[in-house]
């Protein structure tokens, strides 16, 4: 899945990040980097609200999953079990959420156990950042269940 | 501030909210109830986008602190540091956060804080419920700061 793939995908399938405006920069099985523009996103404090952080955050660990997958050919169903996200300064411009899957360990551990339970449980971290600054850190826990 | 001026504000501040049809239940010094929709905010598996879980859970403990703030004549700006979701079931349809603040103690202490050191931090829970069922426990870290 390219980057104007996953881009459609999600505008198709979850319209509220064509509302937040979300586009992909890059999208391959190592590395997801989402963007946002301030507009639809902003709070009362001319800064992005909380939810609209949290939301890309998501996005971009879930895509990372899902596309891994795919590119391996044993695309699942990915949940969301459990998301945390630590909001370290207010986000005052466009934002991007940026995840990456270095722990080549992990990753494998996560597709062993998938192929023999057919459930499995991974653990990804999003960076969010605006011009170039760590704004944000979210930590999110998913699921890969039944193959789609 | 009463449930439609509620309403009005997130609407007004934080367009998100508009996207996402959200609307105020209840809201008062003690309770928070906010809903929203399943269609605005639907994922790939036709049960609501795990982003919007998350932002709705947000906007009720933010809105909370903020009204019981305004109602004791102490307005402040507040921000959320740190936010935490067990998502605990799909959410399948039309759905709700809950909000509730039954620790008086807890609510004392922080104000007292708040008005001696200018900045005080408050942990809040939100129950996120679809047809009466608890689907989501949110707990967020808030500080509020400087006069509104």
């Amino acid at each position: 899945m390219k980057s104007k793939e996953l881009e459609q995908y999600l505008h198709l399938n979850i319209p509220l990040t064509v509302a937040m405006g979300v586009k992909v920069l890059r999208a391959d099985i190592d590395h997801v980097t989402l963007a946002a523009p301030l507009a639809p996103n902003i709070n009362h404090r001319e800064s992005v609200f909380g939810g609209s952080a949290s939301a890309l955050a998501t996005l971009a660990a879930w895509s990372l999953v899902s596309i891994r997958l795919e590119a391996e050919g044993a695309a699942r169903k990915i949940v969301i079990q459990r998301g945390e996200l630590d909001y370290d300064k207010p986000i005052v411009d466009n934002f991007e959420a940026i995840c990456s899957l270095e722990n080549g360990d992990k990753w494998r551990r996560f597709v062993k156990i998938l192929h023999r339970k057919n459930i499995a449980r991974i653990s990804l971290t999003s960076r969010l950042l605006c011009n170039g600054e760590l704004v944000g850190r979210f930590q999110g826990n998913f699921v890969a269940l039944e193959p789609v």
